[in-house]
């Protein structure tokens, strides 16, 4: 346990858990990979409502069948994960389990709280009509990485090992979220799950729907070369990456895409329908895929 | 994700796991037993530095084998706990995993924090020479009905129901730390591995020895007569209970044994030798034994 003195402003605190053959695999990741995405998902699920990462308990549970160095890697990949985006590990666990997990818990405080006002977090419940639904950079690496990574396509190919890496060590999207914050943006979410099902998060808690138009999502560089006829099925509801998705009035998202060039702007808040749509180009609009595999063209 | 306002004071954060196999086992515990030690691993934690219990979150890992009723137990179990000792469950997940386990990270605030002075935790390193060692009330109990489920005898005979009930609802010693922390007391931990490690813990971070009088120690009730040989090993070296170790000087230990009659001196700090001694009746100081296995009389 560990004890500190709060920073005025808010606190939050999140969790996350990771479990190997469900969540990953050291067959195609390495321990310091699986330490890393348990830090950065947490960091990230902060990241999304504007805050700061400040300290962090790891449970690692173990089978007793691990190498020492497999520990040591998973903790490394944590260390490194916290000395860039912070988290400081103050307190857990090792235990034996059946299989090999690693879960953290993540407390968050305020961005600015050195006297500064009390900053509210970003929540999923702000979205107004007429807002834009926008994300702060490139989507479906992490899936294609995934894709890559499972299937063993070789990762010296073309675009194939900077997908892979999408996934092996995505970051945060912690400088962009700053900016949201700092701007005024009061409506956003991580995209750890995908575009569309965290869209529709926003949506549910909002009361609202969104229509997204798949042909203004912005790709992870090498992703439609890569995969030509399921791209847009993962930009759209790939999951396991860390952009952040929010949406704002058009005047806000105007002065963000003007300071921040990787935010793009990719659909629109409406009354109604309810929910989370795909506009054709035929001006019909179609409910979102449940999953990339089936989302081709 | 949570967010919260904190109150003035100190805030602190812990976590704890168990896995099944490891830590409990379904053939002798009810999914609610599960939840609720859980939840009241973290509270005695907490309650151990004198705060009280504000928000967790909690992963649980499923095999996908369970019966839907088995998971709702955990959950009402961890709900029973934290209706009666605080910490509300504000986040978390399910997530798929080849052994049950159950992950809770919980924050803690200072008790008075309306208004009051900024009260720090106590901790594990305020032991001081001439302090009394003090426990908040018997011992062994946990430990003696681990033994009792696990081969099996009789619950329903004499003392067996109440030593297992003792392994299976623990309560954190919430009560007794709040007398504790407020009358001053600075050093104590929870003896949730049990007296003799968990004194230890307080005897590294003090740089302090301590000697413990066996023969003062408070066994839990039915513990004695239960298990004649080995109920001081029990009350000991057993764990999995959640009374608080503490040190004070004597005149507040005083007070508090006034105060609260379940308040037991079990021993002293001293400068000299360091770590933990268990004292004999001829005046020599022995180790305290690795486990109650092989320390019966």
């Amino acid at each position: 346990a560990a004890a500190w003195d709060p920073t005025p402003g808010a606190a939050v605190l999140t969790c996350d858990a990771a479990a190997a053959g469900t969540h990953f695999d050291l067959a195609y990741m390495d321990p310091e990979d699986v330490g890393w995405r348990a830090m950065v998902s947490c960091q990230s699920d902060i990241a999304a409502m504007g805050f700061v990462p400040t300290y962090s308990t790891v449970t690692v549970g173990v089978t007793g069948r691990e190498e020492v160095a497999t520990l040591e890697g998973v903790y490394a990949g944590m260390a490194q994960a916290c000395s860039l985006y912070g988290g400081r590990i103050v307190g857990g666990d090792v235990i034996r389990a059946e299989t090999l997990f690693v879960s953290v818990a993540m407390v968050g405080a305020a961005p600015d709280a050195d006297g500064g006002p009390q900053v509210r977090p970003m929540t999923r419940d702000a979205a107004r009509p007429g807002d834009v639904v926008a994300v702060t950079g490139p989507l479906g690496g992490a899936a294609a990485g995934l894709r890559i990574l499972r299937s063993g396509i070789a990762h010296g190919a073309g675009h194939a090992a900077s997908l892979a890496m999408a996934h092996l060590r995505p970051h945060p999207a912690a400088a962009a979220a700053a900016l949201l914050i700092g701007s005024g943006v009061r409506c956003a979410v991580d995209a750890s799950d995908g575009l569309a099902p965290d869209l529709g998060r926003i949506c549910a808690a909002s009361g609202t729907g969104a229509v997204v138009r798949p042909w203004d999502l912005p790709a992870e560089p090498g992703l439609r070369e890569t995969f030509p006829d399921e791209w847009m099925g993962m930009a759209l509801s790939g999951g396991e990456g860390y952009q952040i998705i929010f949406t704002a009035p058009p005047e806000l998202f105007s002065r963000l895409s003007e300071a921040d060039s990787d935010v793009v702007a990719v659909g629109e808040v409406v009354e109604e329908p309810k929910g989370v749509w795909v506009a054709t180009r035929d001006g019909t609009m179609l409910r979102p895929p449940g999953g990339f595999e089936h989302f081709g063209r």
